[in-house]
């Protein structure tokens, strides 16, 4: 059963890191019901959220149900929507779960790592504790018996999926009762998550989640009472768990992106009925990423991706070509200026627009051809593009 | 000529404090246009903030153009967009403005400028330099003249409007070479606003913008150096100032709202003209705060207001009965419990409903009624209720 419907002749496909393609089904029904809520003479956007009950009380606590359902998020965790997106939880990471210590391990896969690193760098030392090496000329992290975490870090830090590098953890690395935080923004809802390996996750919306504008973190709750003194409002988890009647209302949500993201949601659960799982959504991200890797390796060179393939990102999908001086590129560091395209970049780009695939371009920063496969993304896209 | 036009039949009128009505041109053109944004083939919630000259920094750009325009604010002032709403703006200004020093002024005129201080005093020492007070039975602010500024202070802090006591600065106050900041977020675009007064103003959106889910944020340039190290980046005034080649650029910035409150700005402008001024939106919002005012001030006493008339709130009037205890309840204090509606405001409440009219509840802490007038309400629905 496929969890997104096929795209309308008129919609163009946009392969790009995001903000991503919504399902065609839920950007129908966000623009069927924008003008009037339910038959309410209302907008959504027009509502109150201190309506105890109300029409935006509900919508968040669905969107919040829906996330438990589908990454089956045991009770012992909040689920909870905040403003700033990534870079703020970068900055809530450390100021919500540092308690006494001064100190934080980073697991560095690419930009995201390090730019989540910079930011806790504000409020603490940080140390890269592993990092992507090379083995035969592809990028993997090395396994976590081998990542020197130190006893004096208060959390380990890793990036999901680095959309730069396009190296993605499959699985749900597990460090014991060492407290793991992960960056999911580009990858969650691409499959199931362990969610208890996890001390906390969050993820912006933006990609699979829905519209940008909110960012989602489930935290467990045990570890609610650890914030800073100096934490912002708007960045304190255990502000945003413990609001009634529902949680997330310290101030005014972004209520469009909450409501947008819970159509996502929904959908997702629908095509599943209540009994399915993310393992559906898994198959279908890895046959559509297996289509475009299989180019890429049997291009005898022509692409080049440099991930080893227990660490390929499924979602989003970096190459160069083998036949200029791109591919010397590294995948990692920090983003300064715009990279200019190669013709054989530039060529294919042209190329690719002209069949109705657009945002193709790498980031602006390091260049490249970056593919990028989230979920709204229709089958049929995938397809033309192979 | 009216900046907004009247409502479609089927609408409700929605009188609460927030998120507001949105004009009816507005919500249409949105419905209209988020399916596919100018024929392009994608919805605006699915393009990218990094294409240059793109629509989504087209939007942005437009947005910003029209607040300058509007507020008429001068060159050596930056207007940039963050997430995080108002609550989000009162770690930011100290975070921002501190500098060296480590204490800051508040103006107290209700439950809103005492949130903005208490988050402020995570992060500085903060005075209440002024407070409203009882001249005959009625609130008012004292004179700046009275103020008891501290040199010691970084900056002093208003509330322009509180939207809980329904105290609002008519006039924006003289304060000489020190720096003072303002909350705007419930009077913004109701009247035209003195900005070289302030070092900073800030507006969250869910009232005259747009819908809830960005904040704007209007600064002097020369101040942009002060930030704390520790300043989270989405709050970071002049990172998200600096940012090329549109501000607001640090992340993903929350577009649909940036969108929507561009659309409720072009409408505005449009209204007028690029010659016209916020002057002919003060006439109408005072002609409308006037006709609720004259028959709570004509009722004998059934509604009392207690606000002086120089600092009657033009958005957010608010009124308890003169025959139950609910006139008893204070404006100002601390958000804790939903208070007990008395009989006569649930018979109020109830009426209203039944014609039409919605949202006229008080603080859910603080009781009584509100009438708030935003500029989405359409003149019909006052002259109704009135």
């Amino acid at each position: 059963m496929a969890p997104v419907e096929e795209a309308k002749s008129s919609r163009r496909f946009n392969f790009s890191a995001g903000p991503a393609m919504l399902p065609d089904l839920v950007l129908d029904k966000i623009v069927e019901e924008l003008g009037d809520y339910e038959g309410l003479g209302m907008s959504i956007l027009e509502m109150g959220h201190r309506d105890a009950g109300g029409p935006v009380q509900q919508v968040l606590q669905e969107a919040t149900d829906c996330v438990r359902h589908l990454l089956r998020v045991p009770a012992n965790y909040a689920v909870i929507w905040q403003q700033g997106g990534a870079h703020g939880q970068f900055a809530a990471v450390p100021l919500n779960l540092l308690g006494d210590k001064t100190q934080a391990d980073y697991v560095d896969t690419g930009v995201w790592s390090k730019r989540a690193m910079n930011e806790a760098g504000k409020f603490c030392t940080t140390r890269i504790c592993a990092e992507v090496r090379e083995r035969q000329g592809k990028a993997e992290v090395p396994p976590v018996s081998e990542w020197d975490l130190s006893d004096k870090s208060a959390y380990v830090h890793i990036c999901a999926n680095d959309t730069i590098s396009g190296v993605e953890f499959l699985e749900d690395p597990d460090v014991g009762d060492r407290l793991l935080v992960a960056d999911f923004t580009s990858t969650l809802l691409s499959r199931p998550v362990n969610i208890s390996r996890y001390a906390a996750l969050y993820c912006s919306s933006g990609k699979n989640l829905g519209p940008a504008g909110v960012c989602l973190v489930i935290v467990r709750r045990d570890l609610l009472d650890m914030a800073l003194p100096r934490t912002p409002m708007i960045l304190h988890w255990k502000a945003s768990a413990d609001t009634s009647p529902v949680a997330s209302l310290v101030n005014t949500p972004p209520v469009f992106a909450i409501y947008a993201c819970g159509h996502v949601l929904k959908g997702l659960r629908r095509s599943f009925g209540d009994c399915g799982t993310l393992d559906t959504v898994r198959q279908r991200v890895t046959r559509r990423a297996d289509d475009v890797y299989k180019i890429i390796d049997e291009s005898e060179g022509f692409y080049i991706n440099k991930v080893s393939s227990s660490y390929r990102s499924q979602t989003t999908i970096c190459f160069t070509f083998g036949r200029d001086a791109a591919n010397q590129r590294e995948w990692a560091g920090s983003i300064t200026a715009k990279v200019k395209l190669t013709e054989l970049e530039e060529a294919f780009m042209k190329e690719a627009k002209e069949r109705g695939m657009n945002g193709l371009e790498g980031h602006p920063a390091f260049g490249g051809i970056r593919i990028c496969l989230y979920n709204g993304l229709p089958d049929k896209a995938v397809d033309e593009a192979c």
